[in-house]
């Protein structure tokens, strides 16, 4: 993929910075793979073009697609792996259809070389990406269930486990100060609120803000997906505290309390 | 070697683009990196250096070498790595002597840092690699089986298990229209054809055309290898169907007349 | 952290070039991470800003951490990751607290992104280290043994092992010759002394001097671990070889000179 953008560039006489974000996506796992762009993608300036290829629907009629959200673009395979940007204001995406965008010969098994390095590297070097096919009004979408009851609970579910066993959740939460009066459970068993891992003392469960603004479960230095005997699919639900059990509230907000500042 | 590189093109005033193509191949496994090699070259530009460095002989006295073949320079150890550019029209390939072109210190342990990343740097900055050293007329090669019977049919050898279990052979298929009439087997058990892994049902083995070439054999999000019980060395033909038992040969035929188009 | 970095750079209309020297690290693992730094730093030019994240007491009190040595900068946390360079000629360590140097929101979880891939970037862009943040005399250092008797002999332990099994010692050594009348003992069993991996048999155990200096235990395409059921702090020790068995002597010194060259 990188010889095939750097080949492109280079006909043209121009130069691309090429960046690796991650290499560790288990592979076929589209949700993995989305999280990763998810994370990533904010910290990127403008105009940056991110290519994804977790892509075990190669060389059969999955489209190819070009997603432009926030001022960057995202290529890759239409399987869900752009869920967290189809949506954001003044989304648009593209099939990956115009062949003078394509490497000349287009192979069953590679289109992340073929296709897609392609189209990111034209794009990279000023392609409108309007010009890379027809407008795609309906992207493959994940099932990332968030559910809000009228009492400010909120019902969701294990969406991935890194590869350090924490638990990442379809919960969104912005700040720490959401999860304040608030109580964790996994599978119904509640769980410390922190902020951060260096909080929890070695071996033990808690709940805090990810980098990326989703709720997770860690345990430090540890799995917290074999602690809990948890996987992708594993209820979590955040609901205010005074439907927590009274040990369970001042064991937590006594760890809030504790925990060191950076 | 990253650091040795920048080092000698801070001092020459120039820069240079580095790109990691894998640092999965495994420890000691020369045909990995050489599958590695043959995948990735022919995707980058005219004149890109190629540093690979799977060594386990390295500090004895196996040669290092240049390797010039399709526009493009391969520097590494003589230990079969280049076997898929030694006999390209015009291959020339040079032993790495020139202590111009070393480190000031080679150690006995790491001449990827010390020989063949400052080696790679010098040629990336314009040095013509007959000056690395004397011409080398037998560089070692890797035994790749293909051996091609008179009525057309062909006996290879699995020479790589990649991280997926898919099979990678040593018979190499230009297109999948070679592949239409004919029966290919694992170990004389006979093997679906198909367009792309898309194409079959989970846990489905199929053989199909590699995205460098090569004959592959995979199972869908599965193992090849597992499935089969194959490993490197696993025999693998492709015969004319009509040696094929009929059963075979129609569901084959089935299978790839109900694929999937791109 | 890449993203961060490419956006500062950005802004300031600036280019940096980006490096991956490793993602293999184990989780958690400072010594492993230390070893990293201290086998690439030397390698890299002068002004090099490494950023180095191993890191597990992130968003607790433990201070970020920019120390300035060898004419290069390195930047994490404060957890003896940077052991190497403490103590160098001419060493400072500044605290990193300045705001303006840091992203507008810094998280508990991911001071990679938020603290130190920033900092760095604005040191890279010329900023002057010690505006980091106040001078730090007391970093955190990683105990790492190696004591010198009166006869010249030398008690250290192994301080990590690698993913091929070889061990790595706290023992440093320039060059071969500085072992050639010792005998190397891994809990108190001597080992052959050789000058690089290919001089082993497959399945030997030698020690030799690793590509960074320091004295390694290693098995040919084989775990040194494993052979030796050897860990982290395991005692390894080198003497003069007149305190050692004459048939261990001589037996190490016929392997010494079967050696060859590279």
């Amino acid at each position: 993929m990188k010889g095939a953008i750097l080949g492109i560039a280079r006909t043209a006489r121009q130069s691309v910075d090429l960046i690796d974000v991650t290499h560790e996506v288990a592979p076929h796992d589209v949700t993995e793979g989305a999280l990763a762009l998810e994370a990533a993608a904010p910290w990127f300036p403008a105009s940056t073009v991110h290519v994804a290829v977790v892509d075990p629907g190669v060389g059969t009629s999955r489209r190819g697609l070009a997603v432009v959200a926030r001022d960057q673009v995202f290529i890759g395979p239409d399987n869900g792996l752009f869920t967290p940007f189809v949506g954001a204001p003044g989304w648009r995406a593209f099939e990956l259809r115009a062949s003078q965008y394509r490497l000349p010969s287009v192979s069953a098994t590679f289109h992340g070389r073929d296709v897609f390095a392609p189209a990111a590297a034209h794009v990279a070097l000023g392609v409108d990406p309007a010009l890379l096919g027809p407008p795609v009004a309906d992207p493959v979408l994940l099932p990332w269930p968030e559910a809000r009851s009228s009492d400010g609970a909120v019902a969701g579910a294990v969406v991935h486990v890194d590869r350090f066993g924490n638990l990442v959740t379809s919960i969104r939460v912005t700040s720490l100060s959401d999860l304040r009066t608030m109580t964790v459970r996994v599978s119904g068993r509640p769980v410390d609120v922190v902020s951060t891992y260096g909080d929890l003392d070695a071996g033990r469960v808690g709940a805090l803000v990810g980098s990326s603004g989703r709720l997770e479960i860690a345990v430090r230095e540890g799995s917290a997906a074999a602690a809990l005997r948890a996987q992708r699919g594993t209820r979590v639900t955040v609901s205010p505290t005074s439907a927590a059990p009274a040990s369970t509230r001042s064991s937590r907000v006594s760890r809030v309390r504790s925990r060191r500042r950076p």
